[in-house]
């Protein structure tokens, strides 16, 4: 077998044996085939796509690639949440002592921002000491101790993933569901759970803006979940509008564990419900979806969520006290108000320049090695459908820089579509794939 | 301006402005694109296309590369011919000494043979002491002396393409007919040539098996040659059977040195002085077609072809005896007659199959680091429209090792097609573009 004739048989729309794609995969991360033959077969496949078979063995290929965790000394179900990312999704800070707390187990592996989006890895460091690099036997302890863990991907986790991502970001062969699934899957395969819930994103700040792409990529990645024993079910989420009311890593902490205390944005805690109910249904330890809901909202009420974050925070190496005194947080020095330039009812906004306005203020990453200023955020004051009068604020920016203020600004006043006519709201959860 | 984001420009289809194209191809040749982004863009380009603007842009880019020769020396007009190989196709070796003894110039940069086809180099260098790797200095001196100078493409010479070419080589993006014009035309341009006379072969022994293709190709280098303000024609011939009557390196010296001496096979002789014609009328050597095909059959006729060819094959420090004396070329020991298993006319050929039968038996090479037996070869004794008897000889096989004499034996035989009913012989040129 050879890569260049595997690349020639996908660039004329062929479909891999699982033997072929295991020679490419497996070659690759070896080192024996080059990173521009690769290149050349990301393009090939992005323009020809990727059957449901190619993507299953793509996905097993790179999971076995590394280390699949298991986790034999630890009793009863682990199970995950994976989201596609958004602006103002922190629901995995969220989800993750609310499940725990019900008794099951959380092995979460989390990836770092790019581009528009926040990543959980940012967000959790801005609690001072946090630390996401734990070995994996440090992870597993942790895990055992509390029922949650949360740590970034290591190179002994699906290595063909991390150097195919790299080369991806490099070549414009990011936006395909069949590399997408794959790359999403054999990360999450690896952690050694039993279910997983997926929040796929879609609308004007998601990767996936067109519905149809957000429901055929979940269908791809439930079926392949389930093609290696998972269970696994997605929801198709709204993110034409940021999820909660802030933006920005220690924004977004406080936001999380204003909603572990009871409070906080509706639409955040609902979500965070409807997902951590899921979670619990999946992971056997309810019997019904509703009795998941109930569950999750009286293991919030009693405060055993809270605590269960606060003892996970502290086995990370985090200073818990953060719970209690948001002022140990990373706090931007100035804000600055943008007000509506008409009245009107906010028809629309174009999310993903929210996410890129927060990157621009130095809350988010253009290159995987650039620094995150983790105090600097939005507060969104309105939803689509909500009336506004001419300026009234619609978002406070928090910052530190002058610098970029005024294209950060600018880039959020124009994100706003009014309309004279009163406009729906938005529902959150736009359809179930697997359920 | 971002190597990725033209990446993604030419992924989605659209087309790239000249800016775009030097910012890619002197990136690539400097080293600052790396290869890995080369080939995604040259796999998004092999499938999604490239302009008649976007190859003239390439070709440019290319060309200016590397130097661009020009002869101000040397007085009157400097004429080439390119061919996109085949079986069996040695006019290079007999069109240089027509025409520097009708008294042009031709300065010719040349190819080695790879896959099935032979390159004109390989065949001279199966002349003992002939010298295909001049310097740019030795080239001009040779070809101011004589009027004819045949090397190899130098270091100094379109360096992209050579960077390039390994690239699609190992990738899979060899068959564009958008990268062929690019790569054959930047070398060609840097010659220092007037006017260009391009056979482009079609059939089952040439790259472009289909004639539409051909002529797509043949239309848009002719268009580019001329968009650089150089005189350019093309002949679209047939390559559904060898040219001439032999195939293989010092075979086709020898056939050459007959076709010089007013012998050899009537379809070479007659491709030749029709090649030869039109870089005689290109040249502005002669003021009709008709009047160079004269010219041309008047200058093998007196021997002066000859005789300029013996004054080449010196210069570049060839022993010219070979002329008088075949028996100093190599020659292999064996020989090995492939009859007709039935009889009837025959219909077709699978002329590809020859060149690979002869490459299996050294004459050819697999990979670019690999030696070739130049005195390995195959005497083709049919043409198409020839009525065969079983048992009459077809092939004549010429070798050294016994190792893949079954294979070879094999592949020519299941080369040839009889038909009971006449068929038609084969027009050798089958059509003009660009005249």
């Amino acid at each position: 077998m050879r890569a260049v004739d595997l690349i020639r048989k996908k660039r004329d729309s062929q479909e891999h044996s699982r033997e072929e794609v295991d020679f490419l995969i497996s070659g690759y991360t070896r080192g024996e085939i080059p990173d521009y033959q690769m290149s050349a077969w990301l393009m090939a496949t992005w323009i020809r796509g990727l059957s449901g078979a190619e993507i299953a063995s793509l996905t097993e290929a790179m999971l076995h690639s590394g280390k699949v965790i298991t986790f034999p000394e630890i009793p009863g179900k682990k199970v995950d949440k994976h989201s596609t990312g958004g602006v103002g999704d922190k629901t995995s800070l969220i989800l993750a002592p609310i499940v725990a707390a019900g008794g099951l187990h959380v092995p979460m592996i989390s990836g770092r921002g790019l581009g528009h989006t926040g990543g959980t890895l940012d967000k959790l460091e801005s609690i001072p000491g946090f630390n996401t690099s734990l070995t994996l036997a440090e992870f597993r302890s942790v895990l055992g101790k509390c029922g949650m863990a949360l740590i970034g991907q290591t190179a002994e986790i699906a290595p063909a993933d991390k150097k195919i991502y790299a080369l991806r970001d490099a070549t414009s062969t990011v936006e395909n569901i069949g590399l997408i699934c794959a790359s999403i899957m054999s990360k999450k395969l690896a952690e050694g759970i039993d279910a997983l819930v997926l929040d796929v994103k879609t609308g004007s700040g998601a990767f996936m803006q067109k519905e149809e792409d957000a429901v055929r990529l979940a269908e791809l990645m439930v079926e392949t979940a389930r093609r290696m024993g998972k269970k696994a079910v997605a929801l198709i989420t709204d993110m034409d509008q940021p999820l909660g009311r802030f933006a920005g890593h220690s924004h977004e902490v406080i936001e999380s564990i204003e909603v572990l205390s009871g409070r906080g944005a509706a639409d955040l805690r609902d979500l965070s419900v409807e997902l951590a109910a899921w979670m619990f249904f999946l992971g056997e330890r309810t019997e019904s979806l509703d009795e998941g809901r109930s569950l999750a909202e009286k293991l919030v009420a009693s405060g055993e969520a809270l605590e269960k974050f606060r003892q996970g925070i502290a086995l990370q190496g985090g200073d818990a006290r953060v719970i209690d005194d948001y002022s140990l947080l990373p706090q931007a020095k100035n804000r600055k108000e943008v007000k509506s330039r008409a009245s009107g009812y906010i028809a629309a906004m174009n999310c993903m320049e929210f996410g890129v306005a927060l990157a621009t203020l130095g809350g988010g990453r253009e290159k995987k090695e650039d620094q995150i200023d983790p105090g600097v955020g939005l507060e969104f004051h309105k939803h689509i459908g909500d009336r506004v009068t001419a300026g009234e604020t619609l978002v406070t920016i928090f910052y530190n820089s002058e610098a970029k203020l005024a294209e950060a600004t600018n880039r959020i006043e124009n994100s706003f579509t009014l309309s004279e006519q009163p406009v729906p709201a938005k529902r959150l959860v736009r359809r179930l794939v697997g359920a």
